[in-house]
């Protein structure tokens, strides 16, 4: 299921030996047509994978037969062969597939600096092929890390099926950090009417998850579409059953941040723009020591409003309230209601800020600060 | 010692009851002059505490008779009665030194969102006088919040005397973040010129300490002179004195981090600008993921890389070095010596990044992410 649920669509996930446990590291998602029309996005980071270089190359005439991801190494910083490592891999699964490898995605995630075993890949590459159907699971577990479940998600719109897999469990961070994202759809839509549908719903999903500030070098969202459904939806409505995959695999990468014991929402409402209510969530969201007071149960609305303070949002800051799980603890700048009314032992926590400077808002999914977070990310080179 | 070494000052700390424990948590030094002439810097938050909002008044004519700290809260965002708080402290050491309360600092550090109880602050302030003397280290103490240590600083320069305390063990961050610094000196220098020499100062020291990238409201470093010394230095000669007496208290704040077990030394160099060394030691310095592998003793390398991809300072992702403790990891963005050449077991970590795109350089300091870190963050309220 998931990126096999749109009609068209076939899967694989197997093992390669990249990791060293002996669990599944390469996926392989093959659009069977009849179109092959395709969108991506990827990390705004200025230090980028090879498979990022490659990709970037690939997606520009909006076509792609597969595509191929592993995880065990993120093929970043490995030098010049380490692009051709990403080549070889493209080019073997084209001609496995009989395609071009210049329609073939390449997704790697793991530890940088360290050269993947082009042999092991290809190996891989070849125990996929014949492995293919209808293993969408498969392929979403050959992509975790230190992600503890495979992340899926299917929408049905009118006629047409849109289904996703994604990885991230860490790293998460505007710009689309530390995650493989494949959507797959069976609608009949231009490529660059699904680069706009992508853009439009990762700008308001992935964007807004913001686990740990820390933004990764080999992010990659694709969205792949086979046409096999007939349907040729509006825009609009594609978009929205788009956006609400991504909403789900962003919840669900959130959900599965590594070390978190609590997901934070933090709606900003009344900012003047849309881009301040982004940038005083985002902040918030970054802040350790209010992400380790929410570790700790205690709903210190000071720290927010010193987060918020480091912004160029417009606000005053003696006008502002400050909510936590339906507790206004902040009223016009000053202290409102108890700090002990407010219960932030559930792992859901709603943060509400409201800057009372205009009417757009916008939400950020986050996640606290924990000793877990600590131990997996001083313990796991990464 | 430290504030009162310079000739023309005293200074007392004394125990007013904020802090439960008993300690001493309200500190004085007054200006005996000839002069009292001064100069202050203050947090750039746009939330700013009570007595930020009073200093920076005073300061303006470039007069100050005395200071007073307080530990055992911030005051801010407590409403017109928190800064009614401020302003009748303010007058209380004005009454009791025969002064204004216009010429008067004051500053706070504590929880965020808490009154502070006036009646014990001038309880206070009328004990501390009489304990006027040369008591540098009591004043140093009486600011100390989750501080392990007083912070204490003295250097001479040609005929005359620079001495410092400092506060700060948390929220460290550029614009000066939760940090209480006071130096007095007893040259013979306007308001103007001290002004100079303490934003020439504290940009290269307090400015560059990112302990945990959190930007405190109630951030003031002040700068009192005598004259006493009847000696008026050159500018520049003065200044150099000033800065060496910043750096050695901005790396005894960095060694108190809290819950800190490295101090790393991020030293950018061969930038095409300052600015730029600056943000790519910042956006490392605030990698929680980088932070955490030090603390693991882990040369991880690629996540420094992948921070400085955050930033648009000008640099060739292929063309970068990154050495730790004297081994080159990375060698134009490549894997270059093995990581298990690199020790990280000493507390003091040197991460050397060249980005040969210049010749300007910038050092920041910060420290890494640990189990107390969390610990200390989310079950102290601060």
């Amino acid at each position: 299921m998931s990126v096999t649920a749109a009609a068209g669509f076939e899967a694989a996930g197997v093992a390669a030996g990249l990791k060293s446990t002996g669990a599944l590291d390469v996926a392989l998602v093959v659009n069977r047509g009849p179109l092959q029309n395709a969108a991506a996005v990827f990390t705004s980071n200025r230090s980028q994978a090879n498979p990022i270089i490659w990709s970037r190359q690939v997606i520009a005439d909006g076509t792609v037969s597969a595509i191929v991801l592993n995880s065990g190494g993120a093929n970043c910083f490995t030098g010049s062969q380490g692009f051709q490592t990403t080549h070889s891999t493209a080019e073997g699964v084209a001609a496995a597939l009989g395609v071009s490898a210049s329609d073939v995605l390449v997704c790697s995630t793991g530890l940088i600096g360290d050269l993947l075993p082009l042999d092991r890949i290809l190996a891989g590459v070849a125990a996929a092929v014949p492995a293919l159907g209808d293993n969408g699971e498969d392929a979403a577990r050959a992509i975790m890390t230190t992600d503890s479940k495979p992340k899926l998600s299917i929408k049905r719109g009118d006629g047409y099926t849109v289904g996703g897999m994604a990885k991230g469990a860490g790293m998460l961070a505007p710009g689309l950090a530390t995650m493989l994202v494949v959507i797959t759809t069976d609608v009949v839509l231009p490529s660059q009417a699904l680069d706009t549908a992508l853009r439009a719903a990762t700008r308001v999903s992935f964007d807004r998850l913001d686990s740990d500030g820390c933004m990764s070098t080999n992010d990659q969202v694709s969205l792949l579409a086979s046409g096999a459904s007939g349907v040729a939806p509006e825009l609009d409505a594609f978009t929205a059953v788009l956006r609400d995959v991504c909403l789900d695999l962003a919840e669900q990468l959130q959900g599965d941040a590594e070390g978190a014991s609590h997901d934070i929402r933090i709606a900003v409402v009344n900012a003047l723009t849309e881009d301040d209510a982004v940038e005083v969530g985002r902040s918030v969201a970054r802040n350790n020591l209010f992400k380790a007071a929410i570790f700790g149960n205690d709903p210190n609305w000071g720290r927010v409003l010193a987060a918020i303070g480091t912004t160029d949002a417009t606000f005053d800051p003696y006008d502002v309230d400050v909510s936590m799980n339906g507790v206004r603890v902040c009223h016009a700048g000053a202290p409102d209601r108890p700090r002990d009314e407010v219960d932030l032992s559930p792992r859901h926590v709603d943060l509400l800020i409201d800057l009372k400077s205009g009417e757009a808002a916008a939400t950020i999914l986050t996640n606290d600060l924990t000793h877990d977070y600590v131990h997996e990310n001083s313990a796991y080179a990464s």
